[in-house]
Protein backbone atom coordinates (compact mmCIF):
# COMPACT_ATOMS: atom_id res chain seq x y z
CA UNK A 1 0.00 0.00 0.00
CA UNK A 2 1.41 3.39 -0.68
CA UNK A 3 0.31 6.16 1.78
CA UNK A 4 0.18 9.76 -0.40
CA UNK A 5 -0.16 13.25 2.08
CA UNK A 6 -0.78 15.68 -1.23
CA UNK A 7 -3.37 16.12 -3.51
CA UNK A 8 -0.73 16.84 -6.41
CA UNK A 9 1.06 13.37 -5.76
CA UNK A 10 -2.52 11.59 -5.50
CA UNK A 11 -3.65 13.12 -8.38
CA UNK A 12 -0.23 12.06 -10.61
CA UNK A 13 -1.31 8.79 -9.00
CA UNK A 14 -4.82 8.69 -10.49
CA UNK A 15 -3.94 10.27 -13.76
CA UNK A 16 -1.13 6.94 -14.07
CA UNK A 17 -3.78 4.93 -13.31
CA UNK A 18 -6.56 6.62 -15.35
CA UNK A 19 -3.43 6.53 -18.53
CA UNK A 20 -3.39 2.81 -17.75
CA UNK A 21 -6.67 2.03 -18.29
CA UNK A 22 -7.61 1.07 -14.83
CA UNK A 23 -10.66 2.36 -13.04
CA UNK A 24 -10.45 3.73 -9.61
CA UNK A 25 -12.55 2.68 -6.79
CA UNK A 26 -12.37 5.84 -3.67
CA UNK A 27 -13.63 5.54 0.11
CA UNK A 28 -13.56 8.34 1.55
CA UNK A 29 -13.52 7.73 5.49
CA UNK A 30 -12.85 9.82 8.62
CA UNK A 31 -10.50 6.57 9.96
CA UNK A 32 -11.09 5.01 13.12
CA UNK A 33 -11.87 2.32 11.01
CA UNK A 34 -14.51 -0.43 11.64
CA UNK A 35 -16.17 -3.22 9.68
CA UNK A 36 -18.41 -0.66 7.93
CA UNK A 37 -15.87 0.90 6.36
CA UNK A 38 -14.26 -2.28 5.48
CA UNK A 39 -17.14 -3.78 3.65
CA UNK A 40 -17.09 -0.48 1.43
CA UNK A 41 -13.47 -1.58 0.54
CA UNK A 42 -14.08 -4.87 0.08
CA UNK A 43 -16.79 -4.14 -2.44
CA UNK A 44 -14.31 -1.31 -4.11
CA UNK A 45 -12.12 -3.78 -4.59
CA UNK A 46 -14.65 -6.35 -6.08
CA UNK A 47 -15.36 -3.58 -8.68
CA UNK A 48 -12.64 -1.00 -9.81
CA UNK A 49 -9.45 -1.82 -10.62
CA UNK A 50 -7.46 0.20 -8.05
CA UNK A 51 -8.96 1.05 -4.40
CA UNK A 52 -8.01 4.42 -2.64
CA UNK A 53 -8.96 5.11 0.91
CA UNK A 54 -9.06 8.34 1.52
CA UNK A 55 -8.45 9.16 5.61
CA UNK A 56 -9.04 12.55 6.79
CA UNK A 57 -11.07 14.02 9.96
CA UNK A 58 -12.83 17.20 8.03
CA UNK A 59 -13.25 19.89 10.27
CA UNK A 60 -15.55 22.03 8.00
CA UNK A 61 -18.03 19.03 8.47
CA UNK A 62 -18.30 19.69 12.71
CA UNK A 63 -19.93 22.77 14.43
CA UNK A 64 -17.95 24.81 16.75
CA UNK A 65 -19.34 22.94 19.89
CA UNK A 66 -19.32 19.38 18.20
CA UNK A 67 -16.46 16.63 18.82
CA UNK A 68 -13.54 17.67 15.94
CA UNK A 69 -11.39 17.53 18.36
CA UNK A 70 -11.94 14.17 20.25
CA UNK A 71 -13.03 12.67 17.26
CA UNK A 72 -11.66 8.74 17.18
CA UNK A 73 -8.15 8.67 15.89
CA UNK A 74 -5.92 6.12 14.95
CA UNK A 75 -3.81 6.15 11.91
CA UNK A 76 -1.38 3.18 12.80
CA UNK A 77 -4.54 0.87 13.64
CA UNK A 78 -6.22 2.36 10.37
CA UNK A 79 -3.04 1.81 8.29
CA UNK A 80 -2.24 -2.00 9.20
CA UNK A 81 -6.49 -2.60 8.76
CA UNK A 82 -6.14 -0.97 5.03
CA UNK A 83 -2.55 -3.20 4.48
CA UNK A 84 -4.43 -6.44 5.22
CA UNK A 85 -7.23 -5.58 3.19
CA UNK A 86 -4.74 -5.05 0.33
CA UNK A 87 -5.60 -1.57 -0.41
CA UNK A 88 -3.61 0.43 -3.67
CA UNK A 89 -3.38 3.44 -1.92
CA UNK A 90 -3.87 5.78 1.46
CA UNK A 91 -4.43 9.06 0.97
CA UNK A 92 -4.23 10.90 4.03
CA UNK A 93 -3.54 14.50 3.73
CA UNK A 94 -3.12 17.24 6.54
CA UNK A 95 -6.13 20.07 7.22
CA UNK A 96 -3.19 22.18 6.26
CA UNK A 97 -2.88 20.51 2.53
CA UNK A 98 -6.92 20.46 2.75
CA UNK A 99 -7.63 23.91 3.81
CA UNK A 100 -4.72 26.29 3.33
CA UNK A 101 -4.29 29.71 4.69
CA UNK A 102 -6.86 31.44 2.09
CA UNK A 103 -9.21 28.78 1.52
CA UNK A 104 -12.29 30.20 0.61
CA UNK A 105 -14.88 27.90 -1.67
CA UNK A 106 -17.57 25.89 -0.48
CA UNK A 107 -19.76 23.25 -2.32
CA UNK A 108 -23.60 23.87 -1.31
CA UNK A 109 -26.44 21.64 -1.58
CA UNK A 110 -29.90 23.67 -0.34
CA UNK A 111 -32.92 21.47 -0.10
CA UNK A 112 -31.99 18.24 0.74
CA UNK A 113 -29.22 19.24 3.05
CA UNK A 114 -31.80 20.87 5.14
CA UNK A 115 -33.74 18.99 7.52
CA UNK A 116 -32.91 16.23 9.59
CA UNK A 117 -28.98 16.12 10.36
CA UNK A 118 -28.82 19.82 8.59
CA UNK A 119 -31.75 20.73 11.30
CA UNK A 120 -29.58 20.02 14.02
CA UNK A 121 -25.99 20.39 12.65
CA UNK A 122 -26.14 23.52 10.66
CA UNK A 123 -22.99 23.93 8.44
CA UNK A 124 -22.10 19.94 8.54
CA UNK A 125 -23.17 19.28 4.80
CA UNK A 126 -21.56 21.75 3.37
CA UNK A 127 -18.60 20.75 4.83
CA UNK A 128 -19.35 17.26 3.53
CA UNK A 129 -20.18 18.26 -0.25
CA UNK A 130 -16.74 20.52 -0.19
CA UNK A 131 -14.49 17.87 1.44
CA UNK A 132 -16.22 14.91 -1.11
CA UNK A 133 -16.07 17.78 -3.95
CA UNK A 134 -12.20 18.09 -3.10
CA UNK A 135 -11.21 14.10 -2.89
CA UNK A 136 -13.01 13.49 -5.96
CA UNK A 137 -11.01 16.24 -7.53
CA UNK A 138 -7.65 14.49 -6.26
CA UNK A 139 -8.60 11.02 -6.62
CA UNK A 140 -10.62 11.25 -9.83
CA UNK A 141 -12.52 7.95 -9.07
CA UNK A 142 -14.79 5.78 -11.47
CA UNK A 143 -16.94 4.87 -8.43
CA UNK A 144 -17.05 6.30 -5.13
CA UNK A 145 -18.47 3.96 -1.82
CA UNK A 146 -20.37 5.64 0.88
CA UNK A 147 -22.44 3.76 3.82
CA UNK A 148 -26.31 3.84 4.47
CA UNK A 149 -25.74 4.50 7.92
CA UNK A 150 -25.23 8.08 6.83
CA UNK A 151 -28.42 8.36 4.75
CA UNK A 152 -28.36 11.66 4.44
CA UNK A 153 -24.80 12.04 3.43
CA UNK A 154 -25.53 9.68 0.69
CA UNK A 155 -28.52 11.83 -0.78
CA UNK A 156 -26.44 15.13 -0.57
CA UNK A 157 -23.34 13.16 -2.35
CA UNK A 158 -25.73 12.41 -4.81
CA UNK A 159 -27.40 15.40 -5.80
CA UNK A 160 -24.24 17.16 -6.12
CA UNK A 161 -22.93 14.31 -8.42
CA UNK A 162 -25.97 14.84 -10.72
CA UNK A 163 -26.27 18.59 -10.01
CA UNK A 164 -22.59 19.55 -10.85
CA UNK A 165 -21.77 16.67 -13.58
CA UNK A 166 -19.19 15.10 -11.49
CA UNK A 167 -17.88 11.85 -13.82
CA UNK A 168 -18.27 9.63 -10.21
CA UNK A 169 -20.75 6.61 -9.87
CA UNK A 170 -21.80 6.96 -6.48
CA UNK A 171 -22.16 3.43 -4.38
CA UNK A 172 -24.26 2.87 -1.17
CA UNK A 173 -23.67 0.15 0.69
CA UNK A 174 -25.71 -1.69 3.57
CA UNK A 175 -25.61 -0.46 7.43
CA UNK A 176 -23.22 -2.92 8.99
CA UNK A 177 -24.33 -3.63 12.51
CA UNK A 178 -23.42 -5.54 15.55
CA UNK A 179 -24.95 -9.43 16.42
CA UNK A 180 -27.13 -7.19 18.54
CA UNK A 181 -28.21 -4.44 16.10
CA UNK A 182 -26.63 -1.70 16.75
CA UNK A 183 -25.07 0.30 13.80
CA UNK A 184 -21.05 0.27 13.64
CA UNK A 185 -20.10 3.92 14.16
CA UNK A 186 -16.64 5.59 14.97
CA UNK A 187 -18.52 7.14 17.48
CA UNK A 188 -19.91 3.89 19.30
CA UNK A 189 -16.37 4.02 20.86
CA UNK A 190 -16.84 6.78 22.86
CA UNK A 191 -20.17 4.91 24.88
CA UNK A 192 -19.32 3.00 28.28
CA UNK A 193 -20.85 -0.65 28.97
CA UNK A 194 -24.23 1.69 30.66
CA UNK A 195 -24.60 3.37 27.33
CA UNK A 196 -23.62 0.38 24.84
CA UNK A 197 -26.89 -1.39 26.28
CA UNK A 198 -29.12 1.73 26.01
CA UNK A 199 -27.80 2.74 22.29
CA UNK A 200 -29.93 -0.63 20.91
CA UNK A 201 -33.23 1.66 21.29
CA UNK A 202 -32.44 2.87 17.84
CA UNK A 203 -32.39 -0.23 16.52
CA UNK A 204 -35.10 -1.47 18.49
CA UNK A 205 -37.65 1.50 17.37
CA UNK A 206 -36.42 0.86 13.75
CA UNK A 207 -37.02 -2.58 14.23
CA UNK A 208 -40.54 -1.84 15.54
CA UNK A 209 -41.27 0.80 12.57
CA UNK A 210 -40.56 -1.65 10.29
CA UNK A 211 -42.74 -3.98 11.45
CA UNK A 212 -45.74 -2.01 11.62
CA UNK A 213 -45.01 -1.05 8.47
CA UNK A 214 -45.47 -4.42 7.48
CA UNK A 215 -48.58 -5.06 9.12
CA UNK A 216 -50.16 -1.95 6.62
CA UNK A 217 -49.67 1.26 9.22
CA UNK A 218 -48.90 3.84 6.42
CA UNK A 219 -49.80 7.10 8.93
CA UNK A 220 -46.14 8.15 9.44
CA UNK A 221 -47.08 10.46 12.39
CA UNK A 222 -48.11 7.33 13.93
CA UNK A 223 -44.82 5.77 13.16
CA UNK A 224 -42.77 8.39 14.44
CA UNK A 225 -44.54 8.67 17.62
CA UNK A 226 -44.27 5.36 18.45
CA UNK A 227 -40.85 5.10 18.16
CA UNK A 228 -40.33 7.85 20.17
CA UNK A 229 -42.84 6.41 22.70
CA UNK A 230 -40.15 4.05 22.66
CA UNK A 231 -36.96 5.70 23.05
CA UNK A 232 -38.44 8.00 25.87
CA UNK A 233 -38.26 4.97 28.38
CA UNK A 234 -34.96 5.10 27.64
CA UNK A 235 -33.81 7.32 30.33
CA UNK A 236 -30.02 8.19 28.75
CA UNK A 237 -31.43 8.90 25.05
CA UNK A 238 -32.46 12.09 24.34
CA UNK A 239 -34.30 12.80 20.72
CA UNK A 240 -32.59 15.38 17.75
CA UNK A 241 -35.02 13.76 15.06
CA UNK A 242 -37.42 10.60 14.77
CA UNK A 243 -38.46 10.88 11.25
CA UNK A 244 -40.36 9.24 8.29
CA UNK A 245 -39.60 11.14 5.05
CA UNK A 246 -39.45 10.71 1.33
CA UNK A 247 -36.17 8.77 0.48
CA UNK A 248 -34.96 11.03 -2.28
CA UNK A 249 -36.19 14.55 -1.63
CA UNK A 250 -36.09 14.42 2.35
CA UNK A 251 -39.58 16.01 2.44
CA UNK A 252 -42.01 14.91 5.20
CA UNK A 253 -44.51 12.43 3.78
CA UNK A 254 -47.65 12.45 5.94
CA UNK A 255 -49.02 8.51 4.48
CA UNK A 256 -45.95 5.75 3.26
CA UNK A 257 -45.98 5.39 -0.11
CA UNK A 258 -43.24 4.10 -2.71
CA UNK A 259 -39.82 4.78 -1.38
CA UNK A 260 -39.52 6.00 2.41
CA UNK A 261 -37.04 6.69 5.21
CA UNK A 262 -37.16 6.41 8.72
CA UNK A 263 -34.53 7.87 10.23
CA UNK A 264 -33.38 8.69 13.98
CA UNK A 265 -30.47 10.63 15.50
CA UNK A 266 -30.37 10.31 19.53
CA UNK A 267 -28.02 11.35 22.53
CA UNK A 268 -27.14 8.21 24.41
CA UNK A 269 -25.52 10.22 27.57
CA UNK A 270 -23.10 12.65 25.83
CA UNK A 271 -22.81 10.43 22.25
CA UNK A 272 -25.38 11.06 19.49
CA UNK A 273 -25.85 8.29 17.48
CA UNK A 274 -27.61 7.95 14.22
CA UNK A 275 -29.15 5.41 12.31
CA UNK A 276 -32.29 4.14 9.58
CA UNK A 277 -33.41 1.99 7.89
CA UNK A 278 -35.26 2.58 4.04
CA UNK A 279 -38.48 0.54 3.38
CA UNK A 280 -40.22 1.28 0.13
CA UNK A 281 -44.15 0.35 -0.37
CA UNK A 282 -45.41 -0.87 -3.97
CA UNK A 283 -48.72 -1.86 -4.27
CA UNK A 284 -49.38 -2.47 -0.27
CA UNK A 285 -46.87 -4.32 0.08
CA UNK A 286 -43.72 -3.11 2.50
CA UNK A 287 -40.00 -4.20 1.65
CA UNK A 288 -36.94 -2.99 3.66
CA UNK A 289 -33.99 -2.10 1.88
CA UNK A 290 -30.49 -2.03 3.03
CA UNK B 1 -17.10 22.13 -36.63
CA UNK B 2 -19.47 19.84 -33.93
CA UNK B 3 -21.84 21.33 -32.21
CA UNK B 4 -23.07 19.62 -28.97
CA UNK B 5 -26.03 20.38 -26.74
CA UNK B 6 -26.24 17.88 -23.84
CA UNK B 7 -23.47 17.14 -21.28
CA UNK B 8 -23.36 13.76 -21.64
CA UNK B 9 -22.07 13.91 -24.74
CA UNK B 10 -20.03 16.58 -24.21
CA UNK B 11 -18.08 14.50 -21.96
CA UNK B 12 -18.08 11.17 -24.20
CA UNK B 13 -16.29 13.60 -26.20
CA UNK B 14 -13.79 15.25 -24.04
CA UNK B 15 -12.86 11.28 -23.25
CA UNK B 16 -12.05 10.71 -26.65
CA UNK B 17 -10.06 13.69 -26.68
CA UNK B 18 -8.16 12.77 -24.02
CA UNK B 19 -7.80 9.04 -24.36
CA UNK B 20 -5.88 9.99 -27.55
CA UNK B 21 -3.74 11.55 -25.71
CA UNK B 22 -4.86 15.75 -26.89
CA UNK B 23 -5.24 18.44 -25.13
CA UNK B 24 -8.71 20.66 -24.36
CA UNK B 25 -8.78 24.02 -24.25
CA UNK B 26 -12.61 25.71 -22.82
CA UNK B 27 -13.52 29.18 -23.87
CA UNK B 28 -16.58 29.45 -21.58
CA UNK B 29 -18.88 32.20 -23.22
CA UNK B 30 -22.74 33.55 -23.36
CA UNK B 31 -22.43 34.33 -26.73
CA UNK B 32 -22.75 37.72 -28.75
CA UNK B 33 -19.46 36.96 -29.68
CA UNK B 34 -16.86 39.98 -30.45
CA UNK B 35 -13.24 40.21 -30.99
CA UNK B 36 -12.11 39.81 -27.05
CA UNK B 37 -13.89 36.52 -27.27
CA UNK B 38 -11.80 35.51 -30.79
CA UNK B 39 -9.11 36.97 -29.16
CA UNK B 40 -9.71 33.88 -26.21
CA UNK B 41 -10.40 31.52 -28.77
CA UNK B 42 -7.15 32.34 -30.72
CA UNK B 43 -5.24 31.91 -27.83
CA UNK B 44 -6.78 28.31 -27.01
CA UNK B 45 -6.00 27.38 -30.13
CA UNK B 46 -2.47 28.58 -30.27
CA UNK B 47 -2.08 26.66 -27.13
CA UNK B 48 -4.53 22.99 -27.13
CA UNK B 49 -4.88 20.58 -29.67
CA UNK B 50 -8.51 20.93 -29.39
CA UNK B 51 -10.68 23.72 -28.85
CA UNK B 52 -14.14 23.81 -27.20
CA UNK B 53 -16.07 26.84 -27.35
CA UNK B 54 -19.10 26.82 -25.14
CA UNK B 55 -22.18 29.32 -25.08
CA UNK B 56 -24.50 29.90 -22.61
CA UNK B 57 -26.68 32.59 -21.33
CA UNK B 58 -25.82 31.67 -17.47
CA UNK B 59 -29.85 32.59 -15.64
CA UNK B 60 -27.92 31.72 -12.18
CA UNK B 61 -25.42 34.62 -12.97
CA UNK B 62 -28.33 37.20 -13.51
CA UNK B 63 -30.45 39.26 -10.12
CA UNK B 64 -33.94 39.54 -10.75
CA UNK B 65 -33.95 43.10 -12.15
CA UNK B 66 -30.93 42.09 -14.66
CA UNK B 67 -30.89 41.98 -17.86
CA UNK B 68 -31.17 38.10 -18.18
CA UNK B 69 -34.08 38.18 -20.92
CA UNK B 70 -32.95 40.80 -22.91
CA UNK B 71 -29.22 40.05 -22.56
CA UNK B 72 -27.77 40.20 -26.71
CA UNK B 73 -28.33 36.53 -28.12
CA UNK B 74 -27.36 35.34 -31.72
CA UNK B 75 -26.64 31.80 -32.16
CA UNK B 76 -26.53 31.72 -35.89
CA UNK B 77 -24.13 34.76 -36.20
CA UNK B 78 -22.02 33.37 -33.28
CA UNK B 79 -22.07 29.65 -34.95
CA UNK B 80 -21.02 31.19 -37.91
CA UNK B 81 -17.96 32.87 -36.22
CA UNK B 82 -16.35 29.52 -34.74
CA UNK B 83 -17.21 28.42 -37.49
CA UNK B 84 -14.61 30.65 -39.29
CA UNK B 85 -12.05 30.55 -36.24
CA UNK B 86 -11.60 26.79 -37.27
CA UNK B 87 -13.21 25.78 -33.40
CA UNK B 88 -13.34 21.89 -32.83
CA UNK B 89 -16.15 21.63 -30.66
CA UNK B 90 -19.09 24.05 -29.70
CA UNK B 91 -20.89 22.95 -26.47
CA UNK B 92 -24.48 24.78 -26.46
CA UNK B 93 -26.75 23.33 -23.59
CA UNK B 94 -30.53 24.41 -22.73
CA UNK B 95 -31.28 26.13 -19.64
CA UNK B 96 -33.09 22.61 -18.78
CA UNK B 97 -29.93 20.98 -20.08
CA UNK B 98 -27.67 22.56 -17.03
CA UNK B 99 -30.55 23.47 -14.63
CA UNK B 100 -33.20 20.50 -14.65
CA UNK B 101 -36.12 20.46 -12.38
CA UNK B 102 -34.36 19.66 -8.34
CA UNK B 103 -31.29 21.11 -9.18
CA UNK B 104 -30.04 22.85 -5.88
CA UNK B 105 -25.92 22.44 -5.65
CA UNK B 106 -24.07 25.57 -5.77
CA UNK B 107 -20.14 26.53 -4.95
CA UNK B 108 -19.83 29.98 -3.46
CA UNK B 109 -16.44 31.71 -3.36
CA UNK B 110 -16.57 34.12 -0.25
CA UNK B 111 -14.30 36.89 0.11
CA UNK B 112 -13.25 37.66 -3.06
CA UNK B 113 -16.38 37.38 -4.34
CA UNK B 114 -17.63 39.74 -1.86
CA UNK B 115 -16.44 43.87 -2.89
CA UNK B 116 -17.07 45.40 -6.33
CA UNK B 117 -18.95 43.45 -8.68
CA UNK B 118 -20.41 41.08 -5.45
CA UNK B 119 -22.13 44.05 -3.75
CA UNK B 120 -24.00 45.67 -6.96
CA UNK B 121 -25.00 41.75 -7.24
CA UNK B 122 -25.65 39.70 -4.95
CA UNK B 123 -25.94 36.56 -5.97
CA UNK B 124 -23.37 36.70 -9.37
CA UNK B 125 -20.57 35.16 -8.34
CA UNK B 126 -22.24 31.83 -7.13
CA UNK B 127 -23.65 32.03 -10.47
CA UNK B 128 -20.45 32.10 -12.20
CA UNK B 129 -18.33 30.08 -9.93
CA UNK B 130 -21.29 27.47 -10.38
CA UNK B 131 -21.66 27.13 -13.98
CA UNK B 132 -17.95 27.25 -14.46
CA UNK B 133 -17.64 24.20 -12.12
CA UNK B 134 -20.41 22.79 -14.21
CA UNK B 135 -18.35 23.70 -17.64
CA UNK B 136 -15.52 22.23 -16.29
CA UNK B 137 -16.61 18.72 -15.63
CA UNK B 138 -18.78 18.49 -18.98
CA UNK B 139 -15.57 19.15 -21.15
CA UNK B 140 -12.97 18.34 -18.55
CA UNK B 141 -10.28 21.17 -20.57
CA UNK B 142 -7.09 21.20 -19.31
CA UNK B 143 -6.98 25.14 -19.91
CA UNK B 144 -9.62 27.24 -19.76
CA UNK B 145 -9.61 31.04 -21.39
CA UNK B 146 -11.12 33.99 -19.38
CA UNK B 147 -10.97 38.07 -20.70
CA UNK B 148 -9.10 40.58 -17.93
CA UNK B 149 -12.40 42.70 -18.93
CA UNK B 150 -14.07 40.83 -15.81
CA UNK B 151 -11.16 41.21 -13.84
CA UNK B 152 -13.13 39.94 -10.71
CA UNK B 153 -14.62 36.93 -12.13
CA UNK B 154 -10.82 35.85 -13.30
CA UNK B 155 -9.65 36.13 -9.19
CA UNK B 156 -13.19 34.27 -8.13
CA UNK B 157 -12.30 31.26 -10.67
CA UNK B 158 -8.90 31.07 -9.88
CA UNK B 159 -9.57 30.94 -6.21
CA UNK B 160 -12.38 28.06 -6.97
CA UNK B 161 -9.75 26.26 -8.90
CA UNK B 162 -7.14 26.85 -6.47
CA UNK B 163 -9.53 25.88 -3.39
CA UNK B 164 -11.31 22.54 -5.13
CA UNK B 165 -8.07 20.97 -7.16
CA UNK B 166 -10.06 21.84 -10.16
CA UNK B 167 -7.41 19.66 -12.50
CA UNK B 168 -7.74 23.14 -15.20
CA UNK B 169 -5.18 26.17 -15.68
CA UNK B 170 -6.83 29.28 -15.57
CA UNK B 171 -5.28 31.85 -18.29
CA UNK B 172 -6.35 35.41 -18.14
CA UNK B 173 -6.15 37.06 -21.32
CA UNK B 174 -5.68 40.87 -21.83
CA UNK B 175 -9.11 43.17 -22.61
CA UNK B 176 -9.26 43.62 -25.92
CA UNK B 177 -10.43 47.59 -26.64
CA UNK B 178 -12.16 49.24 -29.65
CA UNK B 179 -9.42 51.58 -31.60
CA UNK B 180 -10.90 54.89 -29.56
CA UNK B 181 -10.48 52.51 -26.30
CA UNK B 182 -13.93 51.24 -25.31
CA UNK B 183 -13.55 47.86 -23.84
CA UNK B 184 -15.55 45.05 -25.84
CA UNK B 185 -18.67 43.56 -24.48
CA UNK B 186 -21.10 42.01 -25.87
CA UNK B 187 -23.33 45.05 -23.49
CA UNK B 188 -22.02 47.45 -25.74
CA UNK B 189 -24.52 47.08 -28.35
CA UNK B 190 -26.88 48.24 -25.89
CA UNK B 191 -25.59 51.61 -26.65
CA UNK B 192 -27.02 54.36 -28.60
CA UNK B 193 -24.58 56.53 -30.48
CA UNK B 194 -24.59 59.53 -27.82
CA UNK B 195 -23.95 56.85 -25.19
CA UNK B 196 -21.63 55.05 -27.27
CA UNK B 197 -19.75 58.51 -26.95
CA UNK B 198 -20.62 58.82 -23.14
CA UNK B 199 -19.32 55.06 -22.40
CA UNK B 200 -15.58 56.42 -22.89
CA UNK B 201 -15.47 58.08 -19.80
CA UNK B 202 -14.64 54.60 -18.67
CA UNK B 203 -11.33 53.97 -20.65
CA UNK B 204 -10.62 58.02 -19.77
CA UNK B 205 -10.68 57.73 -15.61
CA UNK B 206 -8.83 54.60 -16.29
CA UNK B 207 -6.27 56.12 -18.47
CA UNK B 208 -5.86 58.81 -16.12
CA UNK B 209 -5.56 57.17 -12.95
CA UNK B 210 -2.73 54.49 -15.03
CA UNK B 211 -0.81 58.48 -15.63
CA UNK B 212 -1.40 59.42 -12.04
CA UNK B 213 0.33 56.27 -10.83
CA UNK B 214 3.22 56.66 -12.95
CA UNK B 215 3.80 60.23 -11.98
CA UNK B 216 4.49 59.04 -8.57
CA UNK B 217 0.79 58.95 -7.05
CA UNK B 218 0.74 56.28 -4.22
CA UNK B 219 -3.24 57.44 -2.78
CA UNK B 220 -5.60 55.56 -3.41
CA UNK B 221 -8.44 57.11 -2.42
CA UNK B 222 -7.04 60.40 -4.24
CA UNK B 223 -6.53 58.01 -7.43
CA UNK B 224 -10.70 56.96 -6.71
CA UNK B 225 -11.80 60.49 -6.44
CA UNK B 226 -9.84 61.53 -9.26
CA UNK B 227 -11.73 58.79 -11.44
CA UNK B 228 -15.00 59.89 -9.75
CA UNK B 229 -14.44 63.74 -10.52
CA UNK B 230 -13.49 62.90 -14.03
CA UNK B 231 -16.59 60.19 -14.69
CA UNK B 232 -19.05 63.00 -13.17
CA UNK B 233 -18.56 65.45 -15.15
CA UNK B 234 -20.89 63.07 -18.08
CA UNK B 235 -24.11 63.81 -17.32
CA UNK B 236 -25.74 60.34 -18.41
CA UNK B 237 -23.16 58.33 -16.39
CA UNK B 238 -23.68 57.12 -12.94
CA UNK B 239 -20.75 55.46 -10.61
CA UNK B 240 -21.65 52.14 -9.24
CA UNK B 241 -18.01 51.77 -7.63
CA UNK B 242 -14.38 53.20 -8.49
CA UNK B 243 -11.79 51.47 -6.73
CA UNK B 244 -8.39 50.57 -6.18
CA UNK B 245 -7.76 47.50 -4.67
CA UNK B 246 -5.24 44.49 -4.09
CA UNK B 247 -4.86 42.53 -7.28
CA UNK B 248 -5.47 38.69 -5.33
CA UNK B 249 -7.23 39.32 -2.49
CA UNK B 250 -9.07 42.44 -4.24
CA UNK B 251 -9.47 43.75 -0.52
CA UNK B 252 -9.13 47.93 -0.43
CA UNK B 253 -5.69 48.85 -0.36
CA UNK B 254 -4.56 52.76 1.32
CA UNK B 255 -1.58 52.91 -0.77
CA UNK B 256 -0.52 51.30 -3.85
CA UNK B 257 2.49 49.05 -3.94
CA UNK B 258 2.81 45.83 -5.28
CA UNK B 259 0.21 44.25 -8.04
CA UNK B 260 -3.52 46.63 -7.46
CA UNK B 261 -6.46 46.58 -9.38
CA UNK B 262 -8.15 49.92 -10.57
CA UNK B 263 -11.77 48.83 -11.17
CA UNK B 264 -14.47 50.82 -12.59
CA UNK B 265 -18.30 49.64 -12.55
CA UNK B 266 -20.29 52.83 -14.12
CA UNK B 267 -24.06 52.78 -15.67
CA UNK B 268 -24.44 54.79 -18.99
CA UNK B 269 -27.60 55.72 -19.40
CA UNK B 270 -29.16 52.24 -18.39
CA UNK B 271 -26.58 50.34 -19.87
CA UNK B 272 -23.80 48.99 -16.99
CA UNK B 273 -20.38 48.83 -17.97
CA UNK B 274 -16.98 47.32 -16.63
CA UNK B 275 -13.55 48.42 -17.06
CA UNK B 276 -10.24 48.26 -15.27
CA UNK B 277 -6.16 48.07 -15.19
CA UNK B 278 -4.10 46.70 -13.30
CA UNK B 279 -1.01 48.38 -12.35
CA UNK B 280 2.49 46.90 -10.72
CA UNK B 281 4.13 49.25 -8.04
CA UNK B 282 8.05 47.62 -7.88
CA UNK B 283 10.55 49.26 -6.21
CA UNK B 284 8.78 52.55 -6.92
CA UNK B 285 8.09 52.16 -10.45
CA UNK B 286 4.60 51.38 -11.93
CA UNK B 287 4.15 48.67 -14.62
CA UNK B 288 0.62 49.01 -16.05
CA UNK B 289 -0.35 44.98 -16.83
CA UNK B 290 -3.09 43.37 -19.54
Amino acid sequence: MKTLVSVAEMQVAAAGVRGAGRSIGLVPTMGALHEGHLSLVRRAQQECDVTVVSVFVNPAQFGPNEDYLNYPRDPEHDRGRLEREGVDFLFAPTVEEMYPPGFQSYVTVEQVAAPLEGEFRPGHFRGVATVVAKLFQAVQPHRAYFGQKDAQQCVVVQRMVRDLHLPVEIVVCPIVRETDGLAMSSRNAYLNAEERRAALVLYRALSGARERLQQGERDSASIAAEMRRLIEQEPSARIDYAAVVDAETLAPVERVTGRVLVALAVWIGRVRLIDNVVVEEHDGRVTSLL
